[in-house]
């Protein structure tokens, strides 16, 4: 029996799709989102006529929650490589990028770890102003699998970058515009509209005006395809260790991967995660460069 | 006889020159402007004291339209390339990033297409809060021409260069400014004070600091010469097609290269070009991701 | 004798340090700054729990003032290559950029010249509303030599990295974060704090996980170590040079090096500077481009 379809596509006409993710409550992805978004690049290279794709979420709180920690990790591991010679969780990525259409990823809702490596492989990433992005993988032992090193150094410049990757934390919609992790930042209830809106106008242009800018401007600016192997070698490595066992069961018993719980404010779980192990506690008034009251940025 | 020249330079002192750009109503750029221009870029190059050159123009709406999609094509073809090796319409862009001198181009008005990858090629770009840029390239089915994949991409990051080349849509000063494309953007009455004092720092500053640094950074921030050939290549072997004549005469009937009409919001009348073309009709209703009321970002 | 300790490590736990700088009353970095900080990047690199610097400094007015003028050259250019075969200077910034810790400015008050260098070469940067950086070397006639070409292009794009650099002008906090410089803006008093909780949260975090997320992001990001030589070369064949004499007497005149005067300012004393020498004197009246009165961006 096959497994339910992950990827919904609506052919609004035959330059324009709408594709809606959904899988369980919070939208994980797993080892079937990696065989069923494989079919679905495919086709986007195969269809001539095809201009422009949106990718949503039918669920308003996760676009994409992250990577499924349950996954069966050796069925994974067992996967051919796809066609760029790449692991397919990188092949998918590293080809969708470079579709012959326009890709645009309206996020509403959480989108980390896995999920933000998704909207970085698409061109354009426009969020409703609740859109959470983020890479909470470091705070889980983990090194991040899917790029984002490569890509949002590219986005967010080298420093903004670190912050998000190595801080580990939730970055609000209006963060992410402002470290240019996303295009724009558009009210949550006019997101869809602004999107379509956007996605209609490049359905009326001409295909190989269309594909033949976007295939000079990935030349200019797509990493490397030899950037992206030794990050998800690195996940591999990483992600499994005894040492972060006790890091993935806090967080799960605090209620990961659920729609409740630590799944809303995954980074803030993150943060006390690592305080209730017992490391550095914090003792605010210590710091030597001034007063230390904690405020956080406006 | 001499065509009249479009590129006027006042000297106003050894160290630092203004040029103004005019060329009939809209100041549209055409095969004159790239012979006259490689002059003035010799010039400027042989110039030994010169450490800044401010561009503007005097037509408050009309920095530079664009291509003149009336110019002789078959007199274009044949112009023989550059010092660079490249067609002097690139050869020009390319040395012109690479003088021994600051160069700021102070928009006011509409600076699109071919006018975009000009501001694009100078060092620093400063912009009335009434500007207006943008690559409608796309919306008429060619592909853009004179390397905005190379350098937006680099100046704005791809997500937002994607947006800008493949939208197609006029970009207003302040969201240019949000997205890198220009530096900064000053109220219009005051752009021109403000670049001249700026310039006016600059031309007090020691030439051979100027060029050193300016070298330095030309060899860490410049796309390297081969970026731009091959999207000059796409442009003349899309921007002639007979699929676009049905695009390019329905702008002409709108004002398309007059001050008034489709040239005013150009971003605007591409879009309603590709809805009277009858591909895609919005049906705003219809999207799966949630209520389409078609709001703007503010 | 030993000189005096510049760098002050306070190990707050072995996976979380905090380094405060001092170096007389603004903070100048000099021949022992190069020597010490050698030491420090060692002692960082070789400590197998730490995952995370802070560097702050006590004075809340100069976090590193610049490079101090008065130090002594021929010490300076006699000093033994460091481990990356580069001049010491450059080999302790190319060094702390890739130690496999995360290293974080606090940056309260002025990081000029070689104090930008420093923080440019760490990975995250927060800045209090109150900080101003900059690089005034061009006003001075010299071309900056540690590297910030290479690092501020890739942060800020071409555009913004020419005005800052070329410009040589103060840029406050506030236009930094805009510009991409640093990472964010706090409000002063509460910068140590914020700084604090982000440093212990990654404190926190699995050593194995920051470090190889970091280096796979300095791959992704980090400018060739190439690029770093010629600018230190072209900085000594500048900065010496007969033709800066009187540049550099007339900041020294105004309180250069000093916490009051010019130092405060220094983006304006050099302009000051330019029109004093008599070249291009302004009269602002003359733009051709509209009016000139001179505004500056809110």
């Amino acid at each position: 029996m096959e497994s339910p379809a992950q990827f919904t596509v609506d052919e609004v006409s035959p330059s324009y799709w709408q594709v809606t993710f959904g899988n369980g409550p919070v939208n994980l992805l797993d080892a079937d989102s990696i065989e069923q978004l494989a079919d679905l690049v495919t086709r986007i290279e195969e269809s001539p006529g095809l201009t422009v794709v949106v990718f949503g979420s039918a669920n308003p709180d996760y676009f994409m929650a992250h990577w499924d920690l349950k996954a069966d990790r050796a069925r994974v591991a067992a996967m051919a490589p796809g066609p760029t010679g790449l692991h397919p969780y990188l092949d998918n990525l590293v080809r969708l990028s470079k579709v012959p259409a326009v890709t645009i990823s309206a996020i509403r809702g959480r989108a980390r770890g896995a999920g933000s490596e998704f909207v970085l492989a698409t061109d354009i990433r426009f969020a409703g102003d609740r859109a959470i992005l983020g890479h909470p993988e470091v705070g889980l032992g983990s090194v991040p699998g899917g790029g984002p090193m490569a890509r949002l150094a590219r986005l967010a410049g080298r420093g903004r970058a670190a912050e998000i990757l190595l801080g580990a934390d939730d970055i609000p919609a209006e963060l992410a515009e402002r470290y240019g992790y996303v295009n724009r930042v558009l009210p949550d209830g006019g997101l869809a509209g602004f999107v379509d809106s956007f996605a209609r106008r490049i359905a009326g242009f001409d295909k190989t005006a269309v594909a033949g800018t976007k295939a000079l401007l990935d030349w200019a600016s797509l990493p490397p395809d030899e950037e992206f192997g030794p990050g998800l070698a690195a996940f591999f490595r990483t992600s499994g260790r005894p040492e972060n066992a006790a890091r993935v069961r806090y967080l799960f018993e605090h209620g990961l991967q659920t729609p409740a719980g630590a799944e809303l404010n995954l980074g803030r779980a993150v943060g006390d995660l690592a305080s209730s192990l017992g490391v550095a506690r914090p003792s605010p008034g210590r710091s030597r460069f001034g007063p230390a009251n904690g405020s956080t940025p406006g």
